[in-house]
């Protein structure tokens, strides 16, 4: 995965290799940030505006100003694109610090926050969207505001390196046998038809495509319940899914070892990968239904 | 506060300003690491063996190797003290991240973890100390594993801000009523003689100075029970104090606006403010009891 040469940030574009922090940055020394991932197809950003909205709102929520007001977000994050000459599949990643300062944990006064965002190529996961991925359940540690796309990610990275662990794809969270999310994911059930999902509460990410997932269902007729589903009900799931920008619309096949359903990815799930690429404009020729 | 010129890393002793870190770095994008920070007095590392010990448990927790061995990281400590010729009173920072790789929640494959070590100078809080802080109350919202001195800061910055801007030193956090630490250090009651903390369980952060305090309570004869206590509990308190390796034995004297017993440090604080001069070697020419 190579970044484009050009990263945007708070005040202009600059060479990738010229972009460096000194050890007293927030967001080295506290996570005191927020981020963004957005997904680019054909060199077009997907879901922009929806990506920031929820970087305004995180950045808020935390007290943070974001240096660009959203029209000009917009401009500049296409910008980005154009500068890299960015006409593929990819993702933009974006990140907002409250600055470089000497460490204290109160705010610093009159230091700007700090944001880069750069390009770099991503492609679709045919194979695993097309067959589906296992994973394991794992309790949720996390704090209580996730719905703050924070750079506090340790509990993530940690569920996800145990998923990986047990050559699995994504680790599924609970509390008290209340599924969550996942690490780094929205996650569904199918039962009789209908949807189920943890309501976009304080501790879940209010994901972007998850919000689509929504849409996609509703414009369907699949009933959509915001109902969190519990560890016990997985065993008995017709289907079961994850969604976020990078995994899109993905079944899951396996939970801890065992197998949902026939193992196969099911219909209302299909219904949905299909819904997502006709939103995404994804031509037929790269649909994981005709690619191989 | 002025950073020492020299700044110990994984490998080398290196000038501050030539220490830089690229964006792609696990502490920068997932607060992917561990911290410490250590006291220093008149040129000495105070509890540097505790320290070092919890940084190796935090670093395990999180399964990150420190580069260097116990024995050779109080060796390099204090070297780091003798390269910037530092005799005064100031604090070691230390911290080791996962170190720089291309942005992946699991863990990178032959990365080297990144480590970097500071001492600045600090001066003992003698007025406050003698005086007494004011404290805010807030609701715990940080993840569960808070025994992991980890890098994910936020909702301690966030804490620690709230108490800033309504003019206090600190934020009690509680999870239900039930008190757990401040943002950034333990806090006790003291009760018909006796000291109450919560108990060192994974929810809050295992104090080099919180050992120490237990350790003088016991020397001295004082009732030490690692029990916790509740908010309601706080307006019958005969003393309230907290502790860290920056505010050293702290009276509080206020919380959410209301006095603390008579409103000036109690007895049994003061014992412990003496015990902790003692065992930190602190001149009283420097002592809080003499110092105007």
């Amino acid at each position: 995965m190579s970044i484009g040469p050009y990263v945007l940030t708070e005040k202009e574009f600059v060479n990738r290799y010229d972009l460096t922090y000194p050890f007293e940055e927030r967001g080295l020394q506290f996570g005191d940030g927020v981020y963004e991932v957005i997904r680019v197809y054909r060199g077009n950003l997907y879901l922009i505006e929806e990506h920031v909205e929820r970087l305004y709102r995180s950045a808020a929520a935390i007290h943070l100003q974001v240096p660009y007001e959203k029209e000009e977000m917009y401009k500049q994050l296409k910008q980005l694109l154009h500068l890299n000459d960015f006409t593929t599949d990819g993702k933009v990643y974006l990140q907002l610090t409250r600055g470089s300062a000497p460490r204290d944990h109160v705010f610093p006064v009159g230091v700007q926050p700090n944001l880069y965002a750069y390009v770099a190529p991503l492609s679709r996961k045919h194979s695993l969207m097309k067959n589906g991925v296992a994973t394991i359940t794992q309790k949720d540690v996390r704090w209580d505001y996730c719905y703050i796309k924070s750079l506090n990610l340790l509990p993530n990275v940690m569920a996800k390196q145990a998923a990986k662990e047990q050559g699995c794809f994504e680790a599924i969270l609970h509390r008290n046998g209340k599924v969550t999310e996942c690490s780094s994911s929205n996650v569904y059930v199918v039962k009789d038809g209908a949807i189920y999902t943890h309501p976009a509460e304080k501790n879940i990410l209010h994901g972007c495509v998850r919000m689509r997932v929504e849409a996609f269902a509703k414009e369907t007729g699949i009933p959509f319940h915001e109902e969190a589903f519990h560890l016990e009900d997985i065993q008995y799931a017709d289907e079961l899914f994850l969604s976020s920008s990078t995994a899109e619309v993905m079944p899951i096949i396996e939970v801890d070892g065992n197998t949902i359903a026939n193992g196969r990815p099911g219909q209302v799930t299909m219904q949905l990968q299909q819904a997502y690429e006709a939103d995404a404009n994804i031509p037929m020729s790269d649909s994981i239904f005709y690619v191989q």
